[in-house]
């Protein structure tokens, strides 16, 4: 009986899984936002990619709202804000 | 009782959004990988963003794995390889 994939532990291990993975997600562009700060050198960015994600989060933000998740609303709302910073970024800092 | 939030109609909606999220997050490094490769400079990419998206891929693709989600092991495994695509890129052409 203990031996099934689906015991209350493996479910606890699969959250924290996936707890682990929503930080991740979220700290993604932190580094990325420091140095683009620092240097103000953002060239090598490409403005699609920016562009991809804050237009990605704010689907799964509305994904979010729909299935009311607030780790998926939560996530998405702290990478579209990195993105926008990015964004920011890369308009300002032209080289 | 068509005015119900869960009616087949608008669940199909909230899916339709979230296949058209997963779609934008699987595209996200196409082209920051399509310029990198052009341009053969990295300087301003940051090699712990890098890092962060490869290894919260990892956890996300195990997590989809427990959870047995195609779409989450599909896309995971798109993201991390252009992630690899990106880190051999940052360590290959060296500014």
């Amino acid at each position: 009986m203990s031996s099934t994939t689906t015991t209350p532990k493996s479910t606890t291990l699969t959250n924290l899984i996936g707890y682990l993975g929503s930080f991740l997600t979220c700290i993604t562009f932190v580094p990325q936002v420091w140095q683009s700060w620092q240097t103000k050198s953002v060239g090598d960015l490409n403005i699609g990619m920016i562009s991809i994600v804050i237009t990605s989060t704010l689907v799964w933000l509305w994904y979010g709202v729909r299935i009311k998740s607030g780790p998926v609303i939560l996530a998405n709302i702290i990478v579209c804000l990195l993105g926008c910073v990015l964004m920011y970024f890369k308009l300002t800092f032209r080289t």
